[in-house]
């Protein structure tokens, strides 16, 4: 039956959910070929978290350069050379590429390069030579980018984060449009490095959808730090001046003159001249594929999983969607991803780590609400003479004394995310947290001797 | 009928343990007096945790220093200054010291100064101008300090860690005894500083009692900074030379000619005249005040709580048992303390973060054990050329699933051991890891992605 096809399972898109699902599928024994137009890694090891984590790993040294004084240190002059960077960062990712590569060859499942377009449930066709491959089920893993704000005049000046991990040379000044995660981590990556940086966000606080209070703390620390970031304001135009600067015209008047403008401004799915009409997969409206529960698309051979389908846009959801989808279609245990508290980390500087509900989401979802809220100044910070606290908030169903959400905003924020989410996913209880001894002196003791609750909110009401 | 007496409680030793029971106390509408010989804050404060740690933050800068370079950083000469670190660390501990007397003012506890000795079950005499006061309870909080190893010919000549917070200079070349958590910490900081530096133990493996490969992990990494580690060696003499420096003659034959020599081979109860023959109270064959589960002593008016009791010698155990006394003798809620599950840190570098059982724990205490082990290098040190593997492992009780024990030797395992400590004291299951979504990218994702047993123990044996 399976032998009418070419393969059992083609993959579009060699990113992380892509990858996993290839290989585990082969693994089974299952004929898969994948095919990646561009690298393979995917966004997250190509132009995302990698490359970007390790910026921030460059650009938090200027602070440990400062902070070495309070301890006693002397520091001679520091030079940061951009170009030493990148060719690290590079050799990295190249190393990295080849790790997916290799891990895909030995998994058995044929490694196509190039862009491959649906034609039908069952039919791909590579568009560099026109050959076309049938599979009994196809997954599309093609991911999202940069949106690419068309409707700004001089839109085609900026850049996006897919340029700044490749610029030739580092800017002396730059402007961010956007105030999402990628808007924050940049600002505060270029800042790190020494460029004059200008965040512009047209909401009322950056970091929608997250604690509110972390928000705003996040806000003033890089203010503090000397980043120009301005809410509720607007780049109505970026226009080139002679010797390749650029102007950026914003809506209250002022133009800021720099040598890059990057938009941040959100990410839209890789799906313009994919086939999707012609396979029958119906898309959103804005341009993400439509799957239901178990990632299948409204063409029952085709499914579709990771940042293509505008769920949860992350690496280890779109891993995890391979890993449903491989259940589900190959092990006869129809398994829906689990979206349930998924923690996550921001890498701005300081970090942010969350995991479930923030406080306005649990006065919605439940009656009576104890918030506890530790702010304080880490040690680390005393002798280096560091003005920036750190906040720590745990919120918990009055009812039930579960933990429903635990954020931070501080260092090594996002490696307590994730453990804080172990806990969170199990459903432990605030008395959980209580019973468990501090270990000290750390910074997440805190978490465990926040005895009384700092207020408490009634029908979503502090009280 | 409390009338008959001076006080409700007083408390001997101004340590963390004696803090919190007479702020408790006091905050209850005790009358309360606590005295301190020293100063307030105790061991932790003053002379153990707090700037040991302040000392660690400051040694580590000479890695990042070198860490940048990969980075793109150009570092100038770095220079440290030893009295500019004491200078500022005294700063800081004299603030906290501080906070310490303000909260004991505000509880309405009555601060002495002094060193006072148990003259009966209720009575207490200050040494130094003969004033006695009675109480209806007695607590004895006085701590311990480092052993100072009098059989050693030479000991006169060797500090211990508390000296080492106020040398006049730093070192060029160090020797220091011990392989306890103590020894490894200070070898880890005055090599971060630039002291040639090496550790003597006789034992087989530093830092008995922790999960084995860690322990081998850590003693391979610190050899490969440039720590001289010697395992299964004695230092049996030290003889002071011409100059003022110090000849450590070892079992083997090798004399080291350094600047100090540092004792770190246990601690011992401060219990030495203290009086407690006089008021009935026992001490165990090392000189530990004997208490039962309640921290009473065998005289029944007479509690005891922290370091002298040679329980778990750690802050936050201390505070715990002080609650647990309030509880008991002030609220009629008789509470044990609870020493099951304690997560602890070990700030070497690399660090050490753990809880739970170890390996050889589990092995004899269930019958069938999994084993989750990830060895891999941080992100952070893949541009710094860093060689030093990052060692997560999870001890699972393969009957009920439930994680038995976590343990790690990387960055940050001091604040994932507090974290991964609310987890395992909650007892979730290692199907509840499973669920949990990675965070991405952080070293602790790892603890989540460890899907199948690296290996299994059956009956305490590798299978």
């Amino acid at each position: 039956m399976s032998e009418t096809y070419d393969y059992d399972l083609f993959v579009i898109g060699g990113g992380s959910g892509g990858v996993r699902a290839a290989r585990r599928a082969a693994a089974l024994g299952k004929r898969v070929a994948i095919t990646e137009e561009y690298r393979y890694g995917g966004t997250c090891v190509i132009r995302g978290c990698v490359p970007k984590k390790l910026f921030v790993y460059a650009s938090k040294f200027s602070e440990d350069f400062e902070d070495a004084r309070g301890y006693g240190w002397t520091v001679g002059e520091t030079r940061f050379d951009w170009p030493t960077l990148i060719a690290n960062k590079d050799r990295e990712i190249d190393r990295l590429e080849q790790a997916y590569r290799t891990n895909l060859e030995k998994s058995g499942a044929e490694i196509l390069v190039g862009r491959a377009v649906l034609e039908g449930p069952h039919t791909v066709r590579m568009t560099d030579d026109d050959r076309r491959f049938t599979a009994r089920h196809i997954l599309i893993a093609v991911g999202g980018r940069a949106n690419p704000h068309p409707g700004l005049p001089g839109a085609e000046h900026c850049i996006t984060s897919n340029e700044a991990f490749h610029l030739a040379e580092l800017p002396k000044a730059i402007v961010i449009v956007g105030g999402g995660y990628i808007a924050v981590e940049f600002a505060n990556i270029f800042h790190g490095l020494g460029v004059a940086t200008t965040l512009i966000y047209r909401g009322k606080e950056i970091l929608q959808g997250f604690d509110d209070e972390i928000r705003h703390e996040l806000h003033q620390a890089m203010v503090r730090k000397g980043i120009d970031l301005r809410c509720e304001e607007l780049v109505t135009e970026v226009e080139q001046r002679e010797g390749g600067r650029l102007a950026a015209h914003l809506a209250g008047g002022e133009v800021l003159e720099v040598d890059q403008v990057m938009l941040a401004i959100g990410r839209k799915a890789n799906t313009e001249n994919l086939g999707c009409e012609t396979a029958g997969v119906a898309l959103d409206a804005v341009g993400a594929v439509v799957v239901d529960h178990y990632s299948r698309t409204t063409t029952p051979s085709i499914y579709a999983i990771g940042d293509v389908t505008h769920r949860l846009q992350l690496t280890p959801v779109a891993i995890h969607e391979a890993m449903c989808f491989i259940e589900t279609v190959y092990r006869d245990r129809p398994t829906r991803p689990d979206y349930e508290s998924v923690a996550t980390a921001v890498f701005s500087q300081p970090e942010i780590g969350t995991v479930g509900l923030t406080e306005a989401q649990a006065g919605k979802a439940f009656p009576e609400v104890e918030i506890y809220r530790a702010r304080f100044r880490p040690m680390r910070h005393t002798l280096a003479g560091r003005d920036e606290p750190m906040l720590m908030k745990l919120v918990v169903d009055g009812a039930t004394r579960r933990v429903v959400g635990a954020h931070v905003l501080g260092p090594d924020a996002g490696e307590m995310s994730q453990l804080l989410g172990i806990a969170v996913k199990a459903g432990v209880t605030k008395d959980d947290f209580d019973r468990t001894m501090a270990v000290h002196p750390t910074m997440a003791e805190e978490f465990v001797t926040m005895y009384e609750p700092t207020y408490r909110l009634k029908d979503g009401e502090k009280v």
